[in-house]
């Protein structure tokens, strides 16, 4: 009950008095009480604020449902309080005794809500004191119903409603305004370009200019868009009423800057007052060129940006993807309230049917995923997963790419092009820069990928995941044969096979960076991840290595783990293969020498070792990194800034944080597999109960999407406090998924944390919102 | 440097003094310092000891390496004082200054070590101060060559010498013995009666009877086997010298307990000096009968206990072995160190060749590990994975049963018949029981196991794993019903399936611990234990099952997880399958009423949900089982004891514990999964590299043998804490296989655990451990 005025229920006929006023009387100020002041909600806080400006607007009472049903009660215990006062306010509309004026009867509700009972008019005032509080008559009968559309179970704001927030639910009883009734925006939809803009599908009509003061007015007041109900008579405007409206992303920003341009807001309320989340909505890729490609079919482009993927036909196996990282198209004939958790979890949405307000359209812009709906050459069978689009047949691996932008289709992966930030965007996240205390990097390994994240913003590497380097099919090979070496020599040879790869792309990523740090995670291919799986692959893989495929599959047979995820990897392959490890810093090295000749800044680069559960591991590879790195002689010179560091991803090294602090330059949360790791939950297996816990109540949230504070949260808490009282200088990173999350993030801000690191497309969100949380 | 003496190094010269001295001086008493009776260790001890009794014994010097290279330096610097102290000491050696005795030089260290010198005998007394401390002499030349056997980078513990343990190593000087010197233990090395007895292979000489009062003078004293030397000289026996040995467990037992009978030691000396690894090894299971059934071969019994397994041939295959719980023998054509980690991993061990005294059998022995050695007819081609005995050809996987103490080797796995506890280690558990504050249970499910637990002083079961009362074949057809099915109509029929076994086992079980508790772990398969994996184990369930074998492969791979143990198991199943919850509370209450109406105690059962991360996810199974349990009627009247907790195996329920212990009456901590989510690293897939860890020192121990203190244990600490502050009467046990580990378990009694399981083997072992860690 913390907003309830100070005295409510102490004297109930007072405060239900103060419950029902004039917000507009006809004549004069209405001089509200604070505790009224605070009762002011949905269209009636604009009326308020609009009329006390002094713009013309229609005298409007707001009750309470409260005290509505003290009227009501007293009624039969015939007392005459409430009533006096009730009588008292009506008599607040009437401007002149000899016109008694009709009435209006509207919800007050802070936002759109279908179910609401729509504006009645013409209502005949009440012409006698007991008609006035008759539940029979029509001004009661109006005001009733208008209660009865809140419903009893939602409250207004969409959440389960209480007893309180349901008392102090308002209904608005307005005099009739002489002229037309007209809407309109108070900034455009779209470009967010100070109105009055269309609202709807109408078009905008003719306004009188004194339009324009209301519009700078309640843009002024609400900092937000909003729709707006004016009388027009002649020349003369009459507010009646307003409410605030969801924008595109885009509009709202740009909104944002021009009101700071317009002295309305400081640059600091246009970085505090933008949600993050719509700015991740506004970094939708394109198709980099359809030129001589045409698309297979076309149908609504209902939520814009490109995506391409392989194709799935379920959520489950929507989430599956995701678990790896690996991008999909969720095909269905059309969606409903079960496929969300499938929607959430692809990277693009296809549908045989539907239109731009069908459950596919609305929730694929909500999460900002591209969605192109009512193909109607599509036809999906998720029996049988299989799907035809015109002639063509696509079972689940095969690949799409679709334009939600325009509404195309194409077979195959297309090549995407990255957005930029530029404009409105460019703008506000320059001025979130001043406030921000939390570097932002990216997690990025090739040269193309942080280049992007350079043009989002970034200031450095977090995390370059080494083995990533080996995605294409040639390196995959030379990889392969590393992981499937048979002794020592063998592994040599297969190791050595790897430098030139790895100097290549080191020196081009360190150039890319010109200077600013870059941090290369060791080696760590949780081995299942980089071998052939089915026949043809290990065919293949068994004729480029030159192997048997029997002696190919006994290999793969041998080091076969149960569980990968927790089995030979990390930090464990370079002790166990040191011939791994110094290839690695050699070849790190190399790519030092060559990038730092052809640039005047030294190279900043950070080694950091995976996946470690003991001081003693780290310890080991530092003795091994240090004396590598010294044999290469560049420390001995200012080309190379060389730091030490370890990811922390397990409750144990959470725990021993002490210990390897007094070791390392810097510790950087690997927060995925921390989660994994704290929780006993594979990422890749979760999906098979995670939906049920959801469903049941028993996850409030995906601890994989947004950090979870008191399990995953307080292991970390504990490893910063370790570390740090350990090693006062030491630098903390995070670089799981979660920087990306502002839930997570401004979790993370509080934790004190130095840097974040997420993929490139979440740079500027999280930009946003640490310097919010540092605001 | 905590046991030197307080003046070490103050005055060199005076210190050193007081390094050498005469332990026996021909005439009159010692009279030791007490920063030389600190120095007195080895035989030179027991030479002190006995000598102080007034048992005839030769004069004795003790010198330390520290004084003797003192009285080097002192010579090089041409000064006095150490020379005049040593020649001081050589006087006391002397009777008869008419006679010059003739000396002897020993070692003088802890235990027996094959590199120490033999004594040097007939050694000339120095005739002149000169002679006496040139190092040319012959008195100089042996002790000198008796320190540098000592060696210098294994001290005489064993372990890496320290400077300090060096300057401590101690030489005697000793006058000669008239008579003839014999040998002889003070207690028999197999039997543990008080002896004299014969000492190596050698017959027992014949005694003067007044070596009795010797015998039991240092029985009394070391309260250990001793092997004793002494002179007999018609009648007149001398002490030479006297040290340790190590007898068999079974004699060690029997020797306390004498001990105690002969009032030299109290019962409370007697628990806490056994230790309690030993007691394990006596507990080894024989072959049950061989009636009808011939050995394929014979060899060497080694090793005694049986052992069967399947066969396997190298460390690592053991250990993979070990990690699923499975027995096996390692077969091998000998042992050497590299063996060491697969015969500790391994069930038992059979050899082509060796001896008794062969590495096989020592190491075997020092394990407990029954082993067959010398085995003539079988040959081992580890390169093919294949071994021959006689004509039959034995590859990995087949089985094999031996038996240490008698040579027998017996193809296929032969039933064995459990040791009973009985004679001296029933009376020193008997009299651990008197100190032991925690409850000892054990780990079972089937009516055997809990028959030999019980027999073995189990207080209850700690832990009946539900899933494995169906690990007989009938039974898993059953179980892969359920897990395979297609929905939940296919789902539930194979659930009613399950019923009946589940009533009975339960019942039979509670029955069998008669009114002692039981807990019974809900449901945790880790799928992929129970599912067909072999080509002719798929067609066989395919048709058990009535499916096409390519259905089958097809549902199989849809389950399929990455990392079955962080996947869809435990807690999560009863969540999302709540009908398999549901049929096992209603079989454990129908299983509780058939038990209850044969006994007069009323059965005490203990639901415990395992792999819980949330305490939401312990409410939504509380709510169902309580309501359930309610149904049945049950707890209305005094025929059960119901109490409801869960397992704590992930790091998060460790931190949540505060609000999962609101929920519970007991917790009980999984410490081998908490140990595999702490460390991030599956049991299964360890071995690929826990050795290179250990033998790089990354581990000082292995963590799933002994609790990780500094992680682990930290965790469980936290736990513990959290729980007891939310709630006191929390009960609070320990269930992975550390709870058989001593030196896990004395680190469990500190943290005040209220009872710990094991499996019933270790129960001796945890009883007397605990017993210790209360005294």
């Amino acid at each position: 009950m913390g907003n309830m005025p100070a005295n409510y229920g102490k004297d109930p006929a007072v405060s239900l008095a103060q419950e029902m006023f004039a917000i507009v009387p006809a004549t004069g100020k209405a001089n509200l009480s604070a505790s009224q002041l605070k009762l002011l909600s949905g269209k009636a806080r604009w009326i308020f604020r609009v009329g006390e400006t002094g713009f013309p607007t229609v005298p409007t009472i707001a009750i309470t449902r409260a005290a509505w049903e003290g009227l009501q009660a007293e009624r039969q215990r015939r007392d005459t309080k409430l009533r006096t006062h009730w009588i008292a306010c009506l008599f607040k509309l009437v401007a002149d005794p000899s016109k008694p004026p009709q009435l209006t009867v509207r919800t007050s509700a802070g936002a759109h809500n279908g179910g609401l009972m729509p504006a009645r008019i013409g209502i005949p005032a009440p012409t006698t004191s007991d008609e006035s509080v008759d539940p029979g008559s029509a001004l009661g009968k109006a005001i009733r119903e208008a209660f009865e559309s809140y419903g009893f179970e939602r409250s207004w704001g969409g959440s389960r409603s209480s007893e309180e927030e349901r008392a102090r639910q308002i209904v608005l009883v307005q005099t009739t305004a002489e002229g037309e009734l007209e809407q309109f925006l108070t900034r455009h939809a779209v470009t967010g370009k100070l109105g009055p803009a269309p609202a709807g599908g109408a078009p905008l009509p003719r306004l009188p200019d004194s339009v324009e003061a209301l519009v700078q007015l309640l843009d002024a007041k609400s900092g937000r868009h909003m729709t707006c109900l004016v009388a027009v008579d002649g020349g003369k405007v009459t507010f009646l009423s307003a409410r605030p409206i969801q924008a595109s992303a885009a509009a709202e920003l740009e909104a944002a800057v021009d009101r700071v341009q317009r002295k309305v807001w400081t640059a600091h309320n246009a970085v505090t007052r933008v949600d993050p989340t719509r700015i991740a909505q506004l970094l939708h890729p394109g198709i980099r060129s359809t030129e001589g490609i045409l698309p297979i079919a076309t149908g609504l482009g209902v939520s814009p940006g490109a995506a391409s993927g392989v194709v799935v036909f379920t959520a489950e196996d929507a989430a599956r993807m995701r678990a790896r990282s690996r991008h999909c198209i969720l095909v269905v004939n059309e969606t409903g309230p079960a496929d969300i958790e499938g929607m959430k979890a692809a990277t693009g949405i296809l549908t045989a049917r539907g239109g731009m307000t069908s459950h596919a359209g609305v929730v694929a812009r909500i999460t900002g995923k591209p969605c192109v709906a009512g193909v109607r050459t599509l036809s999906v069978n998720a029996g049988e997963m299989v799907c035809r689009i015109g002639d063509r047949e696509f079972r689940t691996g095969d690949r799409l790419t679709i334009d939600g932008s325009d509404g195309s289709v194409y077979a195959g992966a297309l090549p995407l092009a990255q957005p930029h930030i530029g404009g409105a965007i460019g703008t506000l996240l320059g001025w979130s820069d001043a406030t921000r205390q939390i570097s932002v990097r990216t997690n990025a390994e090739t040269v193309e990928s942080a280049l992007t994240a350079l043009s989002f913003g970034a200031e450095g590497i977090g995390l370059a995941r080494s083995e990533h380097m080996f995605f294409s099919p040639e390196r995959m090979v030379a990889l392969r044969r590393v992981i499937l070496s048979e002794d020592e020599d063998d592994r040599s040879r297969a190791i050595n096979g790897l430098v030139d790869y790895q100097t290549g792309d080191y020196s081009a990523l360190f150039a890319t960076m010109h200077g600013r740090p870059v941090t290369v995670r060791l080696f760590d291919p949780p081995l299942h991840e980089f071998l052939p799986r089915s026949d043809e692959d290990i065919e293949e893989t068994a004729a480029q290595l030159g192997l048997a495929v029997r002696a190919l599959r006994l290999r793969l047979e041998r080091i076969a783990e149960v569980n990968p995820m927790l089995g030979h990897r990390g930090v464990r392959l370079a002790i166990t293969y040191p011939e791994l490890l110094q290839m690695q810093v050699q070849a790190l090295m190399a790519g030092v020498r060559e990038a730092s000749e052809r640039q005047s800044e030294p190279v900043a680069v950070e080694i950091m070792v995976p996946f470690v559960s003991t001081a003693s591991e780290v310890a080991w590879v530092r003795e091994r990194v240090n004396a590598i790195a010294a044999n290469s002689g560049l420390l001995r010179t200012d080309r190379v800034k060389l730091s030490f560091g370890t990811m922390i991803e397990l409750p144990r090294a959470c725990l021993r944080a002490g210990d390897i602090a007094h070791m390392v330059d810097f510790i950087s949360f690997g927060t995925n597999d921390l989660t994994q790791s704290t929780f006993g939950i594979s990422r890749d297996d979760a999906p098979t109960f995670l939906a049920a816990y959801q469903r049941k109540g028993i996850y409030e949230r995906d601890p994989f999407v947004t950090i979870d504070e008191k399990g995953v949260g307080e292991m970390i808490g504990i490893a910063i406090s370790r570390g740090r009282a350990a090693n006062p200088t030491l630098k903390i990173g995070i670089c799981g998924e979660h920087a990306g999350d502002p839930t997570s993030l401004r979790y993370f801000s509080g934790l004190g944390v130095d840097y974040v690191s997420c993929s490139p497309y979440r740079v500027p969100v999280a930009r946003l919102t640490l310097a919010q949380a540092s605001a």
